[in-house]
């Protein structure tokens, strides 16, 4: 399912790619370069733009480009007739239709499963059970019937692989959910396996949080360093640096829920107040909201599904409703404290938002988040960092996740993805 | 002064070591791996070991080797009388005297001076004013007498540069302190050219936090991921993630200070409560041991010198007096959840800890970070995380100083590291 030619796919850890120039890879890399160079331009490049970018000769981009063409991946528009001087540059672009991956996002309150094509944009969706209400098992057939059905109408050799998105912490080594708070029963999870076995597709996984900043990064590269922070059922981030990933030392980077934010606020699973995990979920907002008299009392029992209803109309009273606007107000002070505090650890540029919960709270949370983010970064005399939502909005982590197998094939350091 | 033929410098960016294969200053970034590949090994390497540690082929090895040899950069030693069958391997090693680099830590306590050689072992030291109480010019003056004192007995054409390492925030692109909130009166520094025309060196810049990460993963890169916790006047932090330091976008990561670990704690001058940096400094410990009947009061006028001098009575009474050590122990278990923050945020391999102010804690510090870290770090199913003073000690910041210049020579991708 690679597309490098030696089939066992790229290796350029970071160690690799320090090393010098005569790799026996160097032929696979240069490939990778290219795609990349090639996916990041919207419009198409000549090669002569190829050979600028990548710093390749002239002779290496025609033997490259024909090769990738050869396989499908990019097209070259015919010149259009020449009415001025010389021959008009072709422009060469990947083809969208050329390869197809799937996205699946596992989440408490749904799982999402898409198909994008290499552009990664979303060709076909489907949403189907919430992982928080069945077995890893069950959860496994409907997906598997999912992506049947957003593949029926692709050759099965143009699918490159499944992407899967999980809340954490993850074991991506095995292939592992070790074990979410937020999803109970589920407790080392062989969801790689359980996946490739029931798709029969070569399986990525990471988590939700990464595959969103991952997501965000394919569709908008700039700036090419943000905190992505992603709101579900819980609260995670996902950190790019230098236009990749950060993916801690076991694909855990991200796992911020217990960044104390608050002198008071819910008690969070974890013994200690003031988590910003605890006092920015979903389900401590609709308590809240309760105890302000915004909403009917859920039931004792209620599970993910009607808690996340609970919230909508708790967002949607906001927009009327000073007591439920000052619920989520509350709630978005304490996470703009969060953003400043990673903001302070990492100086990145920007800080992005999305997520399921996202576009619901978006009006009450955007300016605060700017206001606090401006007024209290430790750097905001050297540089500013914007703040703003994510281009894929609610639907983060299912296109982040099919952006995992786009990462995989087209990065020419795909340092810790690894497709099995 | 830099080792690339060319004269310019290495400017391998991130974006350019991406760029394909025959990028024009290949053979440069070639000698920048081989440097780095000798600088990690101990013992040296034979041409067969760094053909295999760099992938570069024996006979590019014979050649880089040969024009580093001749700029006194290696030593090839003769190899031994032959006592079995076959020619014995020639080690080679980097050449000690080869180089020479300066190291400049200005601190609110005590500016420090070390000349390190080609290993990064120190040659000579000075210890001369405190920042806090004397101007940037006075200052560069003394640094400058200082740096005359320690390369007196070099030539001159060996000395590649002076690293200075400042409280954050800075301005590295401008080589301008911003304002530390510890140096009252140091608005919008121009230290950088201060130090290069007090000095006639090259200068490379960056926050003393940062600079003990880099002098940290010189001596001992194994992790290659690491959180620096950097206890000095004030506190920061400095990360590394696969062998390189995080500088962050405008090199000013590390700003830790306002992570919140506690619901009360002393007044920030951020205007909160429980940020770390104000609960752990040692201005903060002695008023604290003061007030629990442990040290006499400090003059209310009390500079860091003295502050200093009474945080090291505080920490030697804590060795037999309950009170003195629980003044310690609490400041260690908020170190310990800003400790776990960051691994949860990073997730990496190790916490190791150092600057001005370790030593004297480390013995009640150290086991409260290690309990903490071990029991609640989220990744802890999926891998342990081990807690570690600095091999640097106290003296991480300019020993890290100097380890910026040869950062910068050594380096095949020293993306963020220029010397001016």
């Amino acid at each position: 399912m690679s597309w490098s030619s030696s089939g066992s796919g790229p290796d350029l850890t970071g160690a690799r790619a320090r090393r010098g120039a005569n790799l026996p890879r160097i032929g696979d890399f240069n490939q990778a370069v290219v795609l990349d160079a090639l996916r990041r331009a919207r419009h198409g490049l000549s090669r002569a733009d190829l050979s600028e970018h990548t710093g390749l000769s002239a002779q290496s981009i025609t033997n490259i480009v024909r090769r990738l063409a050869e396989r499908g991946l990019v097209t070259e528009q015919a010149p259009a007739l020449p009415h001025g001087r010389g021959r008009p540059a072709a422009p060469i672009r990947l083809d969208p239709a050329g390869r197809f991956a799937v996205g699946v996002h596992v989440d408490p309150t749904v799982t999402s499963v898409a198909l994008v094509d290499l552009t990664a944009a979303v060709v076909a969706s489907r949403r189907t059970v919430a992982a928080s209400a069945t077995s890893p098992e069950r959860l496994t057939t409907a997906v598997a019937d999912a992506v049947a059905e957003v593949t029926a109408g692709v050759a099965a050799e143009r699918v490159l692989g499944v992407g899967v998105a999980t809340p954490g912490p993850v074991d991506t080594g095995a292939g592992v959910v070790v074990g979410a708070p937020l999803l109970p029963g589920w407790e080392r999870v062989e969801l790689r396996r359980l996946v490739r076995e029931a798709t029969g597709l070569p399986v990525v996984m990471h988590k939700d949080t990464a595959a969103a900043a991952v997501g965000e990064l394919w569709h908008e590269p700039d700036p090419a360093d943000f905190v992505f922070l992603y709101l579900g059922t819980g609260l995670g981030a996902g950190f790019v640096v230098n236009g990749e990933l950060l993916p801690g030392r076991t694909d855990n980077a991200g796992e911020i829920g217990h960044l104390m934010v608050s002198p008071d606020g819910p008690r969070c699973h974890c013994g200690q107040v003031g988590c910003v995990g605890a006092s920015s979920m979903p389900r401590t907002l609709v308590g809240e909201a309760v105890a302000a008299g915004v909403l009917e009392p859920s039931a004792h029992d209620a599970g993910d599904v009607e808690i996340d209803a609970a919230f909508t109309r708790l967002c949607v009273a906001a927009a009327r409703n000073a007591p439920a606007r000052e619920v989520l107000e509350r709630s978005a002070a304490r996470l703009a404290r969060a953003a400043v505090t990673l903001c302070n650890a990492l100086d990145v540029g920007a800080v992005v938002v999305g997520g399921p919960a996202w576009s619901r709270t978006e009006p009450v949370f955007l300016p605060i988040l700017r206001e606090v983010v401006a007024a209290t970064t430790e750097a905001r005399r050297v540089h500013e960092v914007a703040v703003r939502s994510s281009v894929l909005g609610d639907d983060a982590a299912v296109v982040g996740a099919a952006c995992l197998v786009l990462e995989h094939s087209f990065s020419p350091s795909p340092a810790t993805l690894l497709i099995r």
